[in-house]
């Protein structure tokens, strides 16, 4: 397959791409090292989304963890900035690959960034606390040693409170806006309890809670909880963002569906009525 | 020059959005009819999917076929032109959500519209030779009466393959760039008789496939295999191309994550060196 | 500058891009065969749209009226989708070009087709009817024949307007959503006379016109005036909707800009309260 | 389940949206206070530009400087990644405006970007300059003050350098890829010259400059100039880059009409040959 190019032609690797996804053969496929007739034929869809990402299959248990966030993510109705910007594109005219299209671009800082927000979070916190411990007692404080220490795990989680108070800002992957309490939030904490994927991610999660709950009742939500078990399977930031989208694009395209069958043609936000001018009078141009 | 509204304002119900999709109350979230704790909890991803795009979960044997289907969309390495697109997206410093909905622009007329054409090719076909029964017998001939008349699919099946080479057109859904015989394909035939999905669309493509292999050692690929499995199952040739969507979106993640990772930024199609100027030579402004 | 490749790389040219646009050299950038240099220093910006576009500088009453043409494209407020579409993206904090590029998208066979309807009606119907005279009169009929036969102009624009009548569509550039008259449309063709830009397109644009006045007082539009003026300067229709687009994208750009430094973010289409759910009531999951 | 309004519903104005940009009348079109009849009859389309964005039309000088900019920006041949996406889409078979949004999709960090850096860099140090000199000296150094202080110019470009330097960081608005000299750089700073455009940032961008060249050979380029000026004409950071868009497009547009006319549909940025696969070798699935 390896290409051999003339020694005297200098750019010859310029347009080589490596890859370790898929090798491409004739009449064979072979992703993640299995052939696809054989991922085709015995694997569940999210476990080839975990395989596609990861490199390797998961096991029993976060397979199943990780089918249960897949379908968290599917739709929060019509509410979503996406979900409106799909239904406006496909509106007006568009195919559909271009609505869906559309709908991941309104995905921006102010919408969706939360799960990539709370996972930083969480990550860096992790992180800094295992360096700082081994800064100051020089020794092998180790993931394994903090997942056990219950009381550091409480310290760091009120710190991290009283900062984000202190600065009035909000904590990334708690409240919601139309929900007191995210119902899909506590059922993926409690899924990630039974099924034993609470690592040390989502045990500050949960300290996190507790402290909110007390001081504002204020709960963990989707992005909270799918972000802390993720970062526990290992997942970064970016992919995160990666499986929230792939979970809603489903959403996305039923209801882009739903507005194609359902509604009239060239629906819009605002009619002409709901404008309000308020610049400068009319006034003839130069002189 | 402000708008002044009453209470009889007729426009005041301008903007509402009616959806069956799902129902967001406080606290709750209801997606067609089932609470998503509920959802989360006791079904698959490929399920959720299911149900969001038919209103109605799937019968056992329907999902795992479609769990199948979703899978074989995954990946074909580094040779789609959407998957070369998102490389060079995000390869060029554009946020994730961005490089994604860039490979999904990508999908035009040429590449990946297959799937929507066999399913059209399927579906009118079908739709057309009941209506012709009908005309010509006026009695009722149902889709369930052509499923058992094996002649007369092989007969519209071999009308089919001469309109198209006649026309010297390619038959959407057979055949393959790379692949003399793409393995999903057959695979995907194969696990639809053995889960009982074979349906009257099915049975049509394996008869063309049958008149292909014959006369031009041409096989069915992956796009007409599902195309004629989805058709089978209820699904629009929009919302072929949609699912398609959904199991390609984790293969472009996959992709994306590895440019990143794996490569310097600002990768490009061709480089100076590449590039032939043949338009007029310089020649001074005006005058 | 010709890259010179070993003989048996059977590959030799496939990444190779021919270009007559613009040679880039070291230090030196031809455009269309002027230095780059020349061009800020000398040309309108819309006389480079136009070279860029056509190869070669317009005449100077070419330059006034693609000038006109381009600043009537600018910008009609918030009512088109597009213009709403960008305002929601770049309010759920995407990036400025994700936001324009949003407002693209939005363009679909609903929202700005018209002009390239407008322009393939007028340019097909000129073509078939050159045709058609040179078919029946086995004569060289021009288009400089037709443009000099009033009656004949007369006769197909009646024509093309009963078949349309007869079918009940609507003819594209005719009319406008919020304007009995639009202002722009009419102004377009009075430059377009005083500039001595009226051909063949033109003139049978305003015999649409004339008889869509008496029969419906219905005014041409700024697609259909722009689009006629368009094919008499030589562009086909898939230039004048991308003409279009460069005309309107400073408009969106003001648009987002208002946005973003005027209104709150996270703006949303519709609000919780305006959505209407119509789905089935809640039920328990399965059994 | 369905919702009640009634005349006290507090939500009534929720999807009113002010704009002070074009205000829509039936048969009138008014933007930034002109009728557009007016405004297509007597100025140019940068002037249009610039009006939209500014909200009052430029001095005579203004005009041609910001005609000259747009000029600069239009095309940079087939190197860019932008062009290259847009091509790359086009050819799959995408509609028009899909391919051209595709292109400005691309412009990331990586590409483009440069013009809001430069302009950052040029603002953020001649505001830091201005409060930094009043908290000395507590008196009121102006704008103007800094303007006719070539001395305290030169001292802060040589801050800026010394500490790009120190940090091995790249200084914005200089130096080029292909070009050892952009001729695009120094033909602006030229102009602005002669139209008399040149203010604080301008002079601060050739005092980096001229340091620059002495200890590197490196020369300011068509964002650097551009950035420049454009910051002395009252732009922010986020204006010129889409200023930047709006010079762009044009180019894009040329380069997509380019390739649906001269190449075969479905290029690739590359072919099967020229991947390489290095991932793990195939393994049967699971036991």
């Amino acid at each position: 397959m390896k290409k051999e190019y003339d020694s005297k032609n200098v750019h010859k690797n310029d347009h080589l791409i490596k890859t370790s996804i898929t090798n491409i053969e004739p009449d064979k496929i072979i992703t993640r090292s299995y052939s696809q007739e054989d991922l085709i034929t015995n694997i569940k869809f999210s476990e080839m989304v975990y395989l596609l990402l990861k490199g390797e299959l998961p096991e029993p248990n976060e397979t199943r963890m990780f089918n249960h966030i897949l379908v968290s993510f599917c739709d929060h109705g019509v509410t979503p900035p996406s979900t409106q910007t799909s239904r406006l594109i496909i509106s007006s005219g568009a195919s559909l690959n271009v609505a869906l299209a559309g709908g991941l671009l309104s995905f921006g800082k102010k919408h969706a960034g939360a799960i990539e927000d709370a996972m930083d979070l969480f990550q860096n916190t992790i992180n800094e606390t295992i360096k700082s411990m081994n800064d100051d007692k020089d020794e092998n404080f180790s993931i394994d040693d903090l997942l056990n220490d219950d009381d550091l795990i409480e310290k760091i989680a009120n710190e991290l409170v009283d900062n984000h108070f202190l600065n009035s800002k909000k904590m990334p992957g708690f409240g919601h806006r139309f929900h007191s309490k995210d119902p899909r939030g506590g059922k993926i904490m409690e899924l990630a309890k039974k099924e034993e994927c609470l690592g040390v991610h989502s045990k500050l999660a949960l300290a996190i809670e507790k402290i909110l709950i007390e001081k504002k009742n204020i709960y963990i939500n989707v992005d909270g909880a799918n972000g802390a078990v993720l970062s526990d399977m290992g997942f970064s930031s970016f992919l995160g963002f990666g499986i929230f989208m792939i979970g809603r694009l489903p959403g996305l395209l039923a209801h882009v569906t739903e507005e194609i069958t359902e509604e009239e043609a060239f629906r819009k936000f605002c009619h002409i009525e709901d404008i309000v001018y308020n610049g400068p009078e009319e006034e003839p141009l130069g002189d």
